[in-house]
């Protein structure tokens, strides 16, 4: 006997989600069954419309419901300042931090050759046009990722703009705040080294 | 800045599902939001349909489209035996086996005094109600989790059903298959030695 075709179906849709496999799947759509069936229509309209309802900000590249998004027309930012991201959740990340005031470029990816990635497959054209066109542009924070390929797309795109004369600039590599020397990787103390400031 | 609303209700809906955690919840969203537009509008359609479609089998309590379910109206199966499970997940694992062709009845819980759940909070009515108004029934196999609650309710059917006459079996508790004395806990070793056959 198989699952009932409306079960079995849901387990399905479960399962492709990233670090769900079958067993988690199927409590958790057991545990729908048991849900309030305003929760249960709600979900679904949450993911229809999150599909539906976003598109990426035709200046910036962020998720926004309106174009430009709520970050580009606001004026009262900083519009001399430019941080670049690889993905949405990381502008989110950064403005949790509510201390950065200015502009932000979304790539979404980072050069991979192993994944066959190049410069045309990332938003840096949309990055070039916007520092073309707009001039109040002074600074751009390069915040890609510590990985191989998050230095390697900031390298890049520092090279393409530099001779812009635009002011490149990169977030600071070290040891995280509360974190012990004790555990801390190999190429964080090195970048913590390299790094240290003055006193 | 917050998430757009459409994200942030996704968000939202995730973190309601069991084990889900923020952070997941929003890796999750944000990998809705890469998906097929046709994947996620069948996972919001299964969400509802799971809901929505599925019954309690009127008979045995088991999830069902159709009522009875379909393990009810099969007259090619044993209609002497009734396993008793706690939960319908139960029902798909013991059918995985195909080892079993009898019946079952499914309780949707356990008794449990520190959640409050009394035997009127289970379906052992209708288990009582199937065994007068059909003497097919020889023998009912409780198959409830070996857990504390698993086994006081076990113990309170067993009670209740023997007056009948009818015969009333537990599963065999004792070492899974494959498993090693070296790590199996006191309490299965007590209960594999309690339960020793002879060869």
């Amino acid at each position: 006997m198989q699952y009932p075709e409306p079960i079995a179906k849901l387990i399905d849709s479960y399962t492709k989600l990233p670090g769900i496999g079958s067993k988690t799947a199927t409590r958790l759509a057991f545990f729908t069954l048991d849900m309030d069936e305003k929760d249960v229509e709600s979900f679904a309209k949450a993911l229809v419309s999150a599909k539906k309802d976003l598109h990426f900000c035709s200046i910036c590249g962020n998720i926004t419901e309106s174009d430009p998004c709520v970050i580009c027309v606001d004026k009262s930012r900083d519009q001399s300042q430019v941080i670049v991201v690889e993905q949405p959740k990381d502008v989110m990340a950064l403005e949790k931090m509510r201390e950065y005031h200015g502009l932000y470029h979304v790539l979404h990816g980072v050069l991979s050759p192993i994944e066959g990635k190049g410069p045309e497959d990332i938003n840096i054209t949309g990055l070039i046009k916007r520092l073309q066109q707009n001039d109040q542009i002074k600074e751009v924070i390069l915040a890609t990722n510590a990985t191989p390929e998050g230095e390697a797309t900031a390298t890049y795109i520092a090279r393409l703009l530099k001779p812009a004369g635009v002011k490149v600039t990169r977030l600071a590599h070290g040891l995280s705040v509360g974190s012990d020397i004790e555990y801390a990787d190999e190429m964080t103390l090195f970048k913590a080294i390299e790094g240290r400031t003055e006193l």
